[in-house]
């Protein structure tokens, strides 16, 4: 039900998706008769792997998490994390309020041990392939184990879509020099380096799209700013690019003329294939689509949730946790 | 002397930046006997406005700032800001390394009353035109007052150069609700709203370059992030673009018949006309040029100090900031 569109968008994107995905299932969340009246838009439909399960509410896009989480108990959003806790659903996906997401899945599925809270995290595009980067706007204040959390997390959420062994990690700074940052991010540096991570060290902006490391870390101020900042930045090159090819008769000339080459660099940057983002360090698979993306963009956001319950990612994340704790345990008690 | 390539940009930009304006004057700071040697490889330049000033030191680029200004005593970039002190000169331009620069300004200008720190602002293009944001790596932890501080001198700045009357001015946040970001944003949100500021209130990341406001407030970690993050994003797009261009024979010729296109696409997008950064807050114009840029970039450094220089920007950063420190002693009084 979620998003900006709704059900013209998370519909369609789901009949699309089973007819990609022979072997997928889908629970559709909401309310049944618009569902239903959805679907009876579309011709050929998977109905005998796809099902629709009723919920009477809805989490409106600015409704507050708090109050969301106490009025509206019986929400699409709700009653799909619902369905992943009982284990009818390997993972639920939303385009809706990021907030209440949040909040809900966490006091239904709960963090995994070792996990104060859950991170969001992206993959994004870089010139070498994609990096991973959390957290994007969850924890606004983070604590050094915060932010070694993250680093694990994202380590293990590469390696297990990916196949990558030992995925490098950085951490966001403002200069490579271990003396630069603030003291929360110099502490978490430390932590980084003593765990069993393959550390990078400090990375800048400008490293994010280069790919220098597969995992970004950061907290979720920065991580959030940097992401919307790329948004924008990238809608205004768009939009100076389609200014220039417009100008005049001439230069709509030149745009038909290169319109093969600007259709494929339009498909490499667009932002639909890179939706999706994963709310890790939840004792389930839950995934945040954008919510002004259209069918294109939540087809993504499904794949991205396909793709890591098709992996072990939360049993690797709280192995990695589990050995983590001990070897700070450890190494207490040998500074005892 | 500064930049990673030096004389080399630093000479053929002054030149070239005296052409344009005929009523200009440049003293420019280093070692004599290089400097001669460079400008003898240019034809004619207008030495009548030109004056050399020999400083036996150079900062390196990576030089500790302490370690610059304990040992560094005659650095041309030393020099050149004692001679903003003396009034000799009107406004210092470094290519160097910014950390040594700042604290040398900071140490020989001396901070205008009332400003705590100085911050490094930035005019960046937007899809309405510029937005000035500031702090951009000055200051890694920031207290409300700072911000309100950056506030008044991105202001200030503003309309000193464009001579737009009440600039607005935005507060980067990761939400446009009032509840959203840490403590430290929610201050600063109260008290610019309080001063005799256009305060348009919460900006996030995608405001940046849709230029939602004429200033962007931001601590010194968060701008640093946002300014390489973007400076990334567009280095990936662009070499994206150039290799769709340049996939094949037949793309080749399609980014022929588009270059004219392409080339006022890539002009409008250049960097190097938005380089040079103020160093905002201090009793004297400090400019910071970008030390991998070339000499075009650097005579943007230099026309943006030329433009300050022009303007009565710094008298009025400190008008404005006496006006505030008033305005916070009548409100205490009042409240006494």
């Amino acid at each position: 039900m979620g998003g900006d569109v709704g059900l013209k968008v998370t519909v369609p994107a789901s009949i699309q998706f089973l007819q990609d995905h022979p072997d997928a299932r889908l629970i559709l969340v909401g309310d049944q008769t618009a569902l239903e009246a959805e679907l009876a838009l579309h011709g050929s439909v998977a109905r005998d792997r796809l099902r629709l399960h009723h919920a009477s509410q809805v989490v409106g896009m600015d409704e507050s998490p708090q109050l969301a989480m106490k009025n509206k108990k019986d929400s699409s959003m709700r009653v799909a994390i619902n369905l992943v806790k009982e284990g009818e659903a390997q993972a639920a996906v939303s385009a809706g309020n990021t907030g209440a997401l949040m909040a809900t899945a966490r006091f239904v599925l709960k963090t995994i041990p070792g996990i104060d809270r859950p991170a969001i995290a992206k993959l994004l595009p870089t010139s070498k392939g994609t990096s991973c980067m959390l957290d994007l706007g969850a924890n606004v204040d983070c604590t050094p184990a915060q932010l070694l959390q993250f680093g694990i997390m994202g380590s293990e959420l590469v390696s297990s879509l990916s196949g990558k062994a030992n995925p490098t990690v950085g951490l966001l700074n403002i200069g490579s020099e271990d003396i630069k940052g603030n003291e929360t991010v110099k502490q978490a540096a430390e932590l980084l380096k003593d765990a069993a991570l393959n550390f990078y060290g400090n990375v800048e902006g400008n490293d994010i799209y280069r790919g220098t490391v597969d995992v970004v870390v950061c907290d979720g101020f920065t991580g959030n700013v940097a992401l919307k900042t790329s948004e924008g930045l990238a809608h205004m090159i768009a939009s100076f690019l389609r200014e220039e090819f417009t100008r005049s008769w001439w230069t709509r000339l030149c745009a038909l003329a290169a319109m093969p080459v600007l259709n494929h660099f339009k498909k490499r940057v667009d932002a639909r294939r890179y939706n999706g983002a994963s709310l890790l360090g939840l004792r389930g698979i839950v995934v945040k689509s954008h919510g002004g993306t259209d069918a294109l963009g939540f087809r993504y956001a499904l794949e991205q949730a396909c793709e890591e319950a098709g992996s072990s990612v939360i049993a690797h994340i709280a192995e990695r946790v589990a050995e983590q704790l001990q070897h700070i345990k450890q190494s207490e008690a040998a500074a005892n």
